[in-house]
């Protein structure tokens, strides 16, 4: 058997199967942080590996590049709920690779680690016939304020931060040569979620958290499978990004295909006490971000969206490595 | 001007220019472990990448990539005197690569963890066309007993554990058809010297370390340059390995090519207080590894070779990627 013949997810639990073999636990491993107890802090470790020809659009420029994939491992970060303490990122380069796209490539990792005030605080050079770069991002958050993936309740709040479906736009319209000056930005240099996963994270309310880094629907499933729940989620209420409605609408696609079962978004995806939801989603308006309320978490196995008025069972699809 | 005009060591400076313009530092830049400071203990952090192509010859098992990407990883931490707090590995894989490998690769890792008392907490895959697996360990040392870089005295001795040659004598023997199997274990299966690493730390009398994973020409320019000093080196003291000496003949190499100018020994190469040396030797004994006196720390600019008698400069040699 081949990875393209078992898909990315039954990989990772290959993996887990394998690291827990003997009767060693992997509770870390499937989650994209891991968590190390410091005594009144959890240190947040994440590593996130792009390539250019599987994971970096040909247009897009070495700042932009640089920009992302510190702006990947941020996210990991910001879902957990922690501040950064700093990234480390290991270089593969080509031997042809020019010295002058090395430098603006450096420039946007700065420019976005220090956006997130972070710094780049190590890595590794090596060749490697294809760009390959891999980013490590360290955080710290109080132990009482980290935010998991399991944790939510039956009764919680379902809510995303910002609008979707913008780095799908950005993918779709550069491969249809449209202009989508936003979604191209939101696809090439995503903006992670810090400082609303801190203030997400001070709050209290939130019982549970994940980037949508893999779509709105995946990642969905995962909260709920953690936590042994089903979430209830309507569909009129999930912000759609114009960008998105724009984009679909010219490339003849469904725009659900673009903001909930595409990947790319670094949003959050939160469960929270339903008392506290108007305070915290006001924290967030604050901070000039939304904070939309998108569906209920529930007992139940199943999954669902409601679509005019009609309940579907959300379908477990998103983006998977090796198919 | 591309990556392969300036070579390994000017790209890094490249890097760390671009991070310190506008007046930032970037003083973990070009240290193979980042340093955090945490209190009462340095958190540290460093990332290795390799790729099928460039870095793991054709004959290495899954099992013992896994356990190399481990083992480089470790000794980054052993270097600094650490002990390691666990590891992530990011793998980047091939759609159609065999999932019986992939097991083996895993087990390998987690092997390599075992051995030195700590596990793998994270990670990520990702397609890659040529496999590249990028790890990052954490580890953590009590701040008095950090081991950098700079740091050496004039009148400090200079002191290597174990033998040197091996890896290039498993790398030489490889690519000859030769047996040898201590040098390919050592090329493929590198033992991180954690366990010296701590002991060396808590003696309080290592001024400055590295690991000669470079090469030992190479690292020895790097500890003197940081220290701004010279290191005098007696030829007929540099232990070199059986193996090297065999497999140097075998092909008709020069043997200090092999244990002076080649990389992949994961031996520490330290400086210490020469009052300590025996002391510290006799420690490090005690566990079974060898800690054997090369030179002498001295004022000067020039790293010398004192071989038969006579003085030549040293050579600033080694392995360099891109070149």
């Amino acid at each position: 058997m081949r990875l393209k013949d078992i898909g990315e997810r039954k990989a990772i639990q290959r993996i887990i199967d394998v690291l827990e073999e003997g009767g060693a636990t992997a509770s870390g491993i499937g989650d994209d942080c891991a968590i190390i107890d410091m005594g009144e802090d959890y240190l947040l470790i994440t590593t996130d590996m792009i390539n250019a020809r599987t994971h970096v659009p040909s247009k897009a420029k070495p700042y932009q590049i640089g920009w992302h994939i510190i702006a990947i491992n941020l996210s990991d970060i910001a879902a957990k709920g922690g501040h950064p303490l700093g990234l480390l990122v290991a270089l593969g380069l080509p031997d042809d690779y020019p010295t002058e796209s090395l430098d603006e490539m450096i420039k946007g990792m700065k420019a976005c680690a220090k956006e997130f005030e972070t710094e780049i605080i190590g890595g590794d050079t090596k060749h490697n016939e294809i760009l390959t770069l891999c980013g490590t991002a360290i955080g710290k958050v109080p132990k009482p304020e980290v935010m998991r993936r399991n944790g939510a309740k039956a009764g919680d709040v379902v809510a995303v931060t910002g609008e979707l479906g913008k780095a799908a736009a950005g993918y779709h319209a550069l491969n249809h040569y449209l202009d989508s000056e936003k979604g191209v930005k939101a696809l090439l240099e995503p903006w992670p979620r810090i400082r609303e996963g801190r203030i997400l994270a001070k709050s209290g309310g939130v019982s549970s958290c994940i980037d949508i880094s893999d779509g709105l629907a995946a990642s969905i499933h995962q909260l709920s499978s953690m936590s042994d729940l089903a979430f209830h989620i309507e569909h009129e209420r999930i912000p759609m990004a114009k960008e998105a409605r724009k984009i679909s609408q010219a490339v003849g696609m469904e725009l659900d295909g673009l903001s909930i079962y595409y990947g790319g978004d670094y949003e959050l995806l939160v469960t929270l006490k339903e008392e506290l939801f108007n305070e915290i989603k006001k924290s967030i308006e604050n901070m000039g971000t939304s904070l939309t309320y998108i569906g209920k978490v529930v007992k139940g196995k199943n999954n669902v969206l409601i679509k005019h008025g009609k309940e579907e069972i959300l379908q477990n699809r998103g983006f998977e490595h090796f198919r």
